[in-house]
């Protein structure tokens, strides 16, 4: 038996107006994934808790069967992993914003005009170069990311997650001095390098060329790093053991390879899976079904639904559907539901009239051999609500998958 | 967005036999909430724990959000919070009845034949006046409520409420002396202050004039006060903080206002709101809707269900399911549900024929902007069972209405 995990990232919605109260899963045309409902049981899930509306971090924490409140430690860990920094217990990890403050300090753009990705990649190696004084001990790791992001990474002993972010979240004030959380020497310590740090990566980036060329051509400067989502490796047990399993993850998105690499699943990565509406659904299909062929699961992340959702875009959260729906038609074609199990669903709800997270749940659908059916005979949130599987929880689902594929251990004799 | 939750106490119940099985939600006439089991998602609510009876206090704490295994220290705070003490940190509170004792000690009434509050105010004046000896850094705070009810609170260092009751829950025996429930000073001291008080209260109520004008007409006395429910505050976060929420609660019955004022809702007093079968529902619609201008919610909770049910008597409970039917006609027809939440449900299970709460789940229907709908057309215990929210705890209903203002946080990035 084999398992295949597929989500839709913030794909869940409310009824919205303009689709005559219908959800865009309601109004999407997804014959596949309708397909899988037919033949499987359906329900709905509160990934964290109901009402609570879940990060992408904590939510595929809960989705892996780890339940976020015990094991998380801030999502800096994760988007480190993501990039291909190898962490270790004790490293302390940021998420980082290149960005634009005027002469007065003031943050003037957080992203520094959505700078891109080979920019960044210089002025990243700038800020590698330069040395932190006063800390022999510490040992800093800077990576690029996509666009402005870039991940510092803290390596060295007496190191705390439990420090602010120097990232007001706003524009227009000053850049925040970082405060430790805790009373801790550890805490006191690491804010004290953050804001060492900062100041350094202002001088160094000060009249770099790149700098100067935008300047030049009065577009906004990337002349400051910002320090946010300061985190910790999760203390946990990885599936290889937990469950011995072999997995691997499709995703275009670093903080959800990130947060795959912390439980144990292996990184696959795909040409054309971008992390945006532009991805390659085809591609990730047939990366999926290559990759069902060496591991037990393979989990395949999409992130397009969610950025439509944050950017308020109907349409195009409508046609992600549908081209997750097109994928699943890929992946469903080549694989043998006699002896896999398929499950379908989205880490959180995104309403396309919110446009933030919320805490409704979620629903989901998982076919395969062995599961029970039930009357539910479409994939949305209203249809879902009446299946066989009833309402569970996010730290249930992972159970339940191993359960078909005979990976739970029996409690009791 | 506003909120509005109603709350029928006690107005779940089981199919009643001669209502040929329905149950008397079925059976009551009631077009108002039904329209909004129509437009709205329903479900049913563990309100404490699957089978485990609730009492009215706990249920309340459940229904705002709060883990009543977690913060709860007895039913007497929210009594004395309800009938206007202003109760501290530290401070032992007890609802108790004013009773009749016979000439052997023996309890013969325990509500010293159900007297008037104006007696009862009367005497409470009497008892307020005697001074405990012995216990010169103890200040007794006494205060009348409804009926044969009195609020007594301690104030003084090292105190608690781990006291057994002075009432001995039954007639023709002995009034029960009162003992610690944990071996630490704090409980022996203030078990010792409790009998100390019993016998103070006694020889103060012994020849008190109303007791003689009852003597002389064969009426029950009111020779003894029986001490219960031993309580402190809860140590909790209101929810004022939690969700920084203005909210305002519309209820004749002081323990439910108690715990409102635990948990930071305000108490809006309304003539008529009596807490009993005779409830002004018209003015307490009209105080809700005035009410919902300044506040962010509205809690209406309707007592007479729950004495109904606890008297066995059918025909009333069936009205007073009507009468709370027009009363959500007379919020509804004034409140824009586009931006608005509005939730009801009860507190508990409180059989026709058991007259006892029991540990059944409760209906529950939520209609407003942004709810999923589902196919329940009525608002009872059967069609409930089958709507979009599945089944919930307690604890979940609170948040899950927060998130439809916006107001839980997000766990997580």
């Amino acid at each position: 038996m084999k398992a295949i995990l597929i989500v839709g990232d913030g794909m869940a919605d409310r009824p919205v107006r303009i689709l005559k109260s219908k959800t865009p899963l309601q109004a999407a045309k997804k014959k596949n994934i309708d397909a899988l409902a037919k033949i499987g049981i359906s329900g709905i899930m509160d990934v964290i808790s109901p009402g609570v509306p879940p990060g992408s971090d904590t939510a595929h924490l809960a989705l892996f069967g780890y339940d976020p409140y015990k094991v998380y430690r801030g999502r800096g860990a994760f988007e480190a992993l993501g990039v291909g920094v190898p962490l270790e217990k004790g490293d302390v990890a940021f998420r980082c914003n290149l960005a634009t403050v005027d002469s007065s300090g003031r943050v003037v753009d957080r992203r520094a005009g959505r700078i891109g990705s080979a920019e960044t990649k210089e002025l990243a190696e700038t800020l590698r170069r330069a040395r932190i004084r006063g800390y022999p001990d510490v040992r800093v790791i800077v990576e690029p990311a996509t666009e402005h992001r870039i991940a510092v990474v803290l390596k060295g002993d007496g190191l705390s997650s439990q420090v602010s972010d120097a990232d007001p979240h706003m524009v227009g004030v000053q850049i925040n001095k970082v405060v430790p959380r805790v009373n801790t020497p550890e805490a006191a310590k690491t804010a004290d390098i953050v804001n060492v740090l900062t100041e350094l990566y202002i001088e160094r980036l000060k009249g770099h060329p790149i700098n100067k060329e935008k300047m030049k051509k009065g577009g906004l400067q990337a002349n400051a790093l910002l320090f946010r989502g300061a985190g910790e490796l999760p203390e946990i047990e990885p599936l290889t053991h937990s469950y011995r399993l072999n997995a691997a993850v499709i995703s275009g998105t670093a903080l959800i390879k990130g947060v795959c690499r912390s439980v144990g699943i292996e990184v696959v990565e795909v040409d054309g899976a971008t992390g945006t509406v532009d991805t390659d659904v085809t591609a990730k299909a047939r990366a999926a079904v290559k990759a069902l062929r060496s591991h037990d699961l393979v989990y395949v992340h999409v992130k397009g639904t969610d950025n439509a959702s944050h950017d308020g875009v109907l349409d195009q959260k409508i046609h992600m559907i549908e081209r997750i729906d097109e994928m699943v038609g890929g992946i469903v074609s080549s694989v043998d539901l006699d002896n896999a199990i398929m499950a379908i669903t989205a880490d959180h709800t995104t309403p396309i009239e919110i446009r933030e997270h919320t805490g409704d749940p979620v629903p989901f659908t998982m076919a395969g051999h062995g599961v029970r059916t039930d009357r539910v005979r479409c994939f949305d949130e209203v249809s879902c609500a009446e299946g066989g599987m009833n309402r569970i929880n996010g730290v249930n689902l992972f159970p339940i998958m191993m359960s078909f594929l005979g990976r739970t251990k029996k409690f009791g004799a």
